[in-house]
């Protein structure tokens, strides 16, 4: 097969938003400008719905400057969508880089983009058209197979770090208990990070719980009260995907548990797998001060919390997938593979050992209790959370002799 | 009656915690330890129930540079209590300050906690024991009479900002319904800080509900229907606090709404405002995507968003509260007063127009909509929110002419 024209490249982002996805973008569209057979670079609006709407936009317009600031920016600056293509959505996508002549086709995103660009790739090979298609990663869920870490999961982790730092504080000032949900349906790396917003032997989070391992209301409770005996207070991480040995989601089981108890037939709206936690624990233990947070959305979006080691890798990974479709001869998923405390270097890795699956903890990243990390996990993520992190003090306690109550 | 005997102070803090209590905290101790009359400085662990139990440490043995750094740690390093002291228990509190030849008491807090020092100051004068007594203004809600504003909001309400700013762009990207829930149960001023997220003219939040304007499920629907059809997005900043023209919660509303339509006894448990208002959208204008977030007590304790102009204020309050009470002859309350743009001044105003007083929004903030904040408001707020505030940048829109499409 002969080799694809350069002439027009296209680049799309896909799934949810990060606080680097950008930076990817925007490495991915310099790096192609540096290469004199490149005359456009296109921007696909809102991922693949945008190809198969052919709504383009010419990045080769964009002023350097303004893309250096895009850069800087959380969340798809192209837009995204929610949309996965099946076979039929990719011979879509495929007759439109076909019509526009586009050479080389980009895609940031996760498992299920991964999976759009093997299926595009393995098209245009089998209608004998000559196209590069590369897979960029970016997911907050860290959840990539191949791949060391993710680009977004590091500032997403930092903010998890950072929020549960502050969460911890709080409780020690106002004691009680505080559940705080995490995003992760599959894998518990973000709610794991949590764990690195620790500084002192008795803070908070003291309980981590990760869909890694099942998650068992009557154990969660126990645990509840044997941190509540110990230190007075306690925090807890949960995945918002926790589930029991059966594989039913917690959230599911609590809500059908409160319809149940209802005799009625509730409609439960978004029932907060928080809010259900939380009520267990106080009608369950009886505790007073019971809180619960559902960290949402803010925690893969929000402006201002960002790791530099994520910003600089997630330009690399742009970067390197242009460096990799223009001088290499075949397709692939750009993957990042550690080769230093802290460094690390990049690779092209066929797609079929990325797209569609998915990556979870490994065991010696998780305690033998299953609700704490190991330091295993410590040494894994610290140095992707970046410079600057901060850090908390306390008062030293130097008691004073009491009068009125000494006197009793 | 006598100078007050100023060998020992007492500082302590209440209420909910701030991102720069300890800022106050930090400010009044060295300060104290600059006049020589001052030989113990003590700091009552959990507020007013650390003084009642006796539970002070010596603040004085403190290395200078431990408390500048726990001065830069969010929470309350004291501790904090919920505990809302009638006059019985303020009379505890003098009787414990008695005990220990307390001559000066600091309490750092919100309007109860300047209700306490009203109380304790009186009883003490009425036992003609020499006391000064000075209450260091601190609270997200922003809601203490006189005072220009508080110490701890101007940080949260940057949180605020930041967190609607991504959550605007994230809603960019992919686009739908979001509604986020801000901290406020009276004054809306947090929630009406979202407005300083935005940049761009179609940028979110595009609706704002505040407590000082009557919520009207309807009216909502409605806003939130025509948003989409001018947008085809719609992002919501809702303050946890809106009630109907009654004064009846909504939160209280939808849920009573929901154990209605189930036409059984159903335990809500804490259903959230947020859930129950997207819930509400979904179901009555048929939006798909439709999200919600309830922003929780990572709004006010999330350790990495401070405004500097907030450190700085709540540092100086602290100071000035010292050398209000050591070098003058009354009690109050530490007030600011703005004298430039931006630069403020302080004063020590009556206790009685400050305890127990609840400030809310002036209508010159909010807009005639009732749905947004004026040009009055982002004046007012702006400077506040501190240096190095991030900004959102855009592609620019270079279309790319259709192929395809433009052939049919």
């Amino acid at each position: 097969m002969s080799k694809p024209d350069f002439s027009k490249v296209l680049i799309a982002q896909g799934g949810g938003p990060t606080a680097v996805i950008n930076q990817s973008l925007v490495g991915a569209v310099l790096e192609s400008r540096k290469f004199r057979e490149v005359h456009r670079v296109y921007g696909a609006f809102h991922g693949v719905r945008g190809i198969v709407d052919e709504e383009f936009v010419d990045l080769t317009q964009e002023t350097t400057h303004n893309l250096e600031m895009v850069g800087d920016t959380p969340s798809s600056a192209l837009g995204s969508t929610r949309d996965k293509p099946d076979l039929k959505y990719c011979q879509e996508i495929f007759k439109v880089l076909q019509a526009h002549g586009v050479g080389c086709f980009f895609y940031i995103g996760g498992n299920d983009s991964s999976d759009t660009v093997r299926i595009v790739s393995r098209e245009a090979r089998a209608a004998k058209y000559p196209l590069r298609a590369v897979h960029i990663p970016k997911t907050i869920d860290n959840d990539l197979m191949v791949t060391d870490h993710t680009p977004g999961f590091p500032s997403a982790a930092r903010w998890v770090a950072q929020a549960f730092m502050g969460a911890n504080l709080d409780n020690w000032a106002l004691p009680g208990v505080y559940v705080g949900v995490v995003m992760g349906r599959h894998a518990g790396f973000l709610t794991a990070a949590s764990a690195l917003g620790k500084k002192f032997p008795d803070d908070g989070p003291h309980l981590i719980y990760v869909p890694e391992r099942a998650f068992d209301t009557d154990r969660f409770l126990a645990d509840v009260k044997a941190t509540m005996d110990r230190h007075g207070r306690c925090v807890v991480a949960v995945s918002e995907g926790v589930a029991d040995a059966d594989h039913t989601p917690i959230a599911a089981k609590l809500a059908a548990q409160a319809e149940k108890d209802a005799h009625g037939n509730v409609h439960l709206g978004g029932g907060a797998l928080a809010d259900m936690l939380t009520e267990v624990v106080r009608e369950k233990l009886g505790f007073k001060r019971v809180r619960g947070d559902t960290f949402g959305y803010v925690q893969r979006s929000f402006v201002g919390c960002v790791s530099d080691v994520d910003q600089r890798e997630a330009r690399e990974v742009g970067e390197k997938a242009v460096q990799f479709a223009l001088w290499g001869d075949k397709d692939g998923s750009v993957t990042i593979h550690r080769t230093g405390f802290y460094s690390v270097d990049y690779q092209l890795s066929p797609l079929e050992a990325v797209a569609g699956k998915t990556k979870v903890m490994a065991d010696e990243f998780i305690s033998a209790s299953g609700t704490d990390v190991t330091d295993a996990f410590r040494l894994y993520l610290r140095p992707l959370l970046g410079s600057g992190m901060p850090d908390a003090y306390r008062l030293r306690l130097n008691r004073v002799p009491k009068i009125l109550k000494a006197r009793r």
